[in-house]
């Protein structure tokens, strides 16, 4: 099994999880007692992964909550990752996609200088943006089928050829899969796509984020991802970071996503 | 006008040229003789642009040679931006593409922290994955319509209830145009889509990678690209950059901008 998903599945089974922590941490919504910090993003990511590490499966930062602050939060991310136990895989939601030569340089920033374990990339330009990503043998990849945003519907869902343009993605990233190391980003706000791709893609794993401040239905996300043993994880980032605005957050976020393990739990 | 596309035209008039450099400056292939200095990239993009900034109309760095060297990538791309002379527009390559609140990060990243005129984006998640950039009015955006690489026909050359899926991309493109702040990016390599995309889009500017080490035709690009008055900018990368990895190599990519500056005053 591909070093990425052994260590998420470890994880899974050993926290009795399937949830997976959206480190989108908004400088603009952290905690007010946290900015008198040298760093404010890192001591909320630190209080956050310090109460939840034996909660959930894995962490999601997404880079562009970094980048916003330029250089310096670039190092923040890094420090953020430093602080990861190193049992628990780290996703890096990048949602990339450019040619072939670039990706590369792409890869490089996600695995080598980041250390990510997976990564999010975009389809839109087809094989050789993924591949070079493929190289890493270890890592991971999460190539965007169905979004979970308003637009998702602008393009995806566009009829080609009898089925939709997500549909056309499902089976081509299913041929590139030699390797054992692609799996799908399927939004949870339309469940029933959720179902619809498990049913053709069996054993790819899926990334599931929408559920929680994008209002995705949870029970139905797991019900469908999970059939035939289909390995997910359910990304939840504001439902849980920003639980409480007080001096209690941490606590706050580590009761959250607690209420959302136990919620599974029940199901089973 | 647009301001972006201002400074781009009376750039493009005074410097008689339609090209841009791309400032895809890879720490690999720039001259050796650079790798004493304390930042490489940063001296080599210095005297590329002093070189050639009488003779280009724009520069455009891709975001992922820099991101591929750390937080420090970061700084050189800022350093970068600040020796640009301020009436060339830059164009943060980027091909972003990400949900709304996400999305108003990559565009606060851009606009505010790399102080970008204009950025290009990924089409995949729809509208409100563009809308956050778009509401910097005098910033620009250029959606990938159809990308220069192979593997471009994975998805997008897709038929979609009787069209590519890039025309779709191009024709809701043009709806979301209402502060005509949006263009496309239109590769090179199949000149007769950009033939095709001029007719529906005939007020859009097009961004034209792919001629020079890609391959595309400069002529027909030019030919079919500047119909009905329409605006481009040829963006050149690798062809202009490493034209010797000598001690000479700006002096050597001033005079390979000529030589294509040349071959398209040639057609006029």
């Amino acid at each position: 099994m591909n070093v990425f998903l052994e260590k998420l599945v470890t994880t899974q089974k050993k926290n009795n999880t399937l949830i997976c922590v959206g480190l989108d941490s908004d400088i603009e919504k952290i905690p007010e007692h946290l900015k008198d910090f040298d760093d404010p993003v890192y001591e909320f990511n630190r209080a956050i992964i310090d109460s939840t590490k034996d909660m959930c499966c894995a962490y999601k930062p997404n880079l562009a909550f970094y980048e916003a602050l330029g250089p310096r939060g670039l190092e923040t991310l890094k420090k953020t990752i430093l602080h990861l136990p190193m049992e628990i895989p780290i996703i890096l939601d990048a949602k990339r996609g450019d040619i072939g030569n670039t990706a590369k340089k792409y890869a490089e920033s996600i695995f080598d200088d980041l250390e990510g374990d997976a990564v999010t990339l975009s389809p839109y330009l087809g094989y050789d943006s993924i591949e070079p990503f493929l190289e890493y043998k270890e890592g991971f990849v999460f190539v965007l089928a169905v979004t979970s945003n308003k637009s998702a519907a602008d393009f995806q869902y566009l009829d080609c050829n009898g089925k939709p343009l997500y549909m056309h993605v499902v089976e081509t990233v299913q041929k590139w899969n030699k390797d054992k190391n692609i799996g799908l980003v399927v939004g949870a706000s339309q469940p029933e796509q959720i179902l619809e791709i498990r049913k053709v893609a069996p054993d790819l794993p899926f990334l599931i984020p929408g559920v929680g401040a994008q209002g995705g239905d949870l029970d139905k996300a797991v019900d469908y991802g999970t059939r035939n043993d289909g390995i997910i994880v359910i990304s939840i980032s504001r439902g849980i970071l920003y639980a409480s605005d007080g001096e209690d957050f941490a606590e706050k976020a580590a009761e959250t996503l607690e209420q959302f393990n136990l919620r599974i739990r029940q199901m089973e």
